[in-house]
């Protein structure tokens, strides 16, 4: 099932790729363009979600991969009841930092968990939505690494190692592919974004990605 | 897979049975026995589950089933790799209130969540552990409704109604047939006990089906 009259847009990308800074700018470019936006960031967004980010970021809490994507799973759901299926249902668009890409790339393909039933247990989660579109920022991994390490100490989901990095980044690269989206319908179309430049010329193809027009509606009326 | 010489033995039974006055009496029988017990309570048990816990009885958390059900796992997932798999390995004991049947019973038939995605979700979270035995209490509707009446207030799992109480008592009878398990091995094998009686009576009926001798042997020594 796909959204209404609203939109489902996701915003991807491993760790330091420029999301964090992209989001907001994103939101405020559609908000400029007439929209309705309703930005989610998992795993927060609704009081059983912030309670769950608080326990998957506390590092005394030594989470099995398992539980780790079991507790991500539990927010999107109630996320996606409390918060996306009523605002796509009154034609606004939602705008969500991470989604199925990244439940594949990090708690599949880094950590070892079976994909087909993290597939399963996922679509338990979000009742068969399906995003309208995937952008992946795409940056390379040194100047990845760089913004992460401006960025200070590492959190949980950022003290796997280059091998666990590595095996993220390929995800995120198999994602991109046709075949691969063919296989896995559930996630909706897909396409990659270059992270690299000044932060308003990376929103420029983010909202060119969309189709949206480069220059807010309001200063061409 | 099964425990290696450990015992994972399951108590089971809709709320009001009695598991909460059996669980500690059990215990404590089978460790007069020589055994070494080690108790667990889902969602608790863990660090994680503890705080998982808290959120799951939270009337305020108004969470959806999907959520419910994922949280549990989680907690299930931690406990499985921190305290049962660890107890199995050293030859203890481990019983455990609630596990697969509950899950089932609760979450597939009492919320509709679909069994299938519910089994695979399952299976993620413990790795294929199979309970060695699990005992099923089984009260009369009416003898069960008045233990309840007499605990006082409902917590979250106990305010869904008669309708939901009938199918979660429905799903409990089922899981005592052998058709039933041989669909569902990785319950393992299930055995319905007789809740009506004194604590000590059903006590003596539960050791009794996991072949305990009825007297302590430090008695018979």
């Amino acid at each position: 099932m796909t959204s209404g009259r609203g939109r489902f847009v996701v915003l991807e990308g491993g760790d330091g790729v420029g999301k964090t800074t992209q989001l907001p700018r994103l939101v405020t470019a559609l908000e400029a363009r007439g929209h309705v936006v309703r930005a989610i960031r998992e795993p927060g967004g609704t009081p059983a979600g912030d309670a769950i980010r608080a326990l998957l970021l506390d590092p005394a809490s030594s989470l099995v991969p398992a539980a780790e994507l079991l507790l991500f799973l539990a927010a999107r759901a109630q996320v996606v009841a409390d918060v996306v299926r009523p605002a796509l249902a009154r034609g606004e668009w939602v705008v969500a930092d991470r989604f199925f890409v990244s439940t594949y790339a990090y708690q599949a393909a880094g950590h070892g968990l079976d994909l087909s039933q993290v597939r399963v247990a996922t679509a338990l989660a979000t009742g068969g939505l399906v995003p309208d579109l995937t952008l992946v920022l795409r940056l390379g991994a040194a100047a990845a690494a760089a913004r992460r390490a401006r960025r200070g100490a590492a959190d949980r989901m950022e003290r796997h190692g280059s091998a666990f990095a590595a095996r993220v980044a390929a995800a995120y690269d198999a994602a991109l592919d046709a075949g691969w989206q063919a296989r896995h319908p559930e996630c909706g179309p897909i396409v990659g974004v270059d992270a690299d430049g000044a932060p308003d010329v990376v929103t420029a193809r983010l909202l060119e990605a969309l189709g949206e027009r480069p220059a807010p509606s309001a200063t061409l009326t």
